[in-house]
């Protein structure tokens, strides 16, 4: 088998891909102005479901750019999507990223408590005293914990990344999340999502 | 809408997760000695696709186990793949991760010679003088260097983790990889993978 490879400069992959994406993507109709966060959730995943599962809400990208060019923080519920983001471009604004999952102080905490790392470290987020985007795209406990610090009056995020993935309350914690009626949230609604797609959405808008 | 969690402890999601997984699986025919890798790319991205696309080379089960088990490091094309890895656990067995993308020579280089920093990257994991296994989540092009100095005998890999995602080249640098007579590997066939699934069978093989 002849294997032909593309003959093509670094710096025009990017573009490349996103063209193929938006070729393949056709007619679909995405709602206006989430298009770069769509097409590169897409770019992170090889996946176009994320077309029609990434719910947003009303106007939540324009709130979502003055957030983070007004110097929003950054809580993500793994270090993999702490690492994924571009902490150079977010500083840039005056923003930096939180994950307090390996804190010895939140493990401690969730071994008395009998709840998981990631409800903890929602907590411990919540108690910053700053402009807060939480990424969540691995631990639905994490989605429920916010939801619960949210409807208490406890935490008022300017964003809700809603992304985890899997097989347990993942579903239903996205729904949590839809169904709260002043949070702005980009949720993949259904069992997908992760690190990359947590990781990959700051990104988008970080380059917006 | 009544939204219904399911009541479960911490230490339990991650097995509920993986029973569901099984279940869903149903009689799908996977290798024998592969299922917990399979299993676990579902539970990364809960994409059944894994079980059709990720393709193994005879006996790698056993050789990547050899190698992790006496030490062999692991190096990765992305940050985030570094920060995904169970590094305790692979500290145990004497290994450790490399990542060389953030490298200020490895950026330098690249731009003098017109590569990407992914290629440049796994020349100088190359040089590295210890057993080494590749995991490569996001650049073909750090694959098609590798299957370079594979062929000129530059480097002799015990495993290569072939998951890069995307739209240029991604599907032919793993067909190069699936071409090498000699090499050990793990490859997702077709577009999709990332630095979670490069990561997720890092670890896979780590808790075998």
């Amino acid at each position: 088998m002849q294997i032909e490879l593309e003959r093509i400069l670094p710096s025009e992959i990017e573009k490349k891909s996103f063209e193929i994406i938006t070729k393949e993507l056709g007619n679909k109709k995405l709602v206006p102005g989430t298009e770069p966060i769509v097409k590169r959730c897409i770019h992170t995943s090889a996946d176009f479901e994320y077309a029609d599962t990434l719910l947003f809400s009303e106007g939540v990208v324009e709130k979502a750019l003055h957030a983070v060019r007004n110097g929003a923080c950054i809580v993500t519920d793994t270090q993999m999507a702490k690492a994924g983001i571009n902490k150079k471009k977010l500083a840039e604004y005056g923003g930096e990223v939180f994950c307090f999952m390996s804190d010895e102080d939140v493990a401690n905490r969730a071994k008395e408590e009998g709840v998981t790392r990631a409800s903890i470290s929602m907590e411990k987020a919540a108690a910053l005293d700053k402009r807060l985007i939480f990424a969540v795209g691995n631990a639905p406990t994490a989605l429920i914990r916010l939801y619960e610090l949210i409807q208490e009056g406890i935490v008022k995020p300017e964003l809700i990344i809603g992304v985890p993935v899997g097989f347990v309350n993942v579903v239903q914690s996205k729904e949590l999340i839809l169904s709260l009626p002043d949070t702005p949230y980009i949720v993949a609604r259904g069992r997908k999502g992760g690190s990359n797609i947590a990781a990959c959405i700051v990104n988008a808008l970080l380059y917006m």
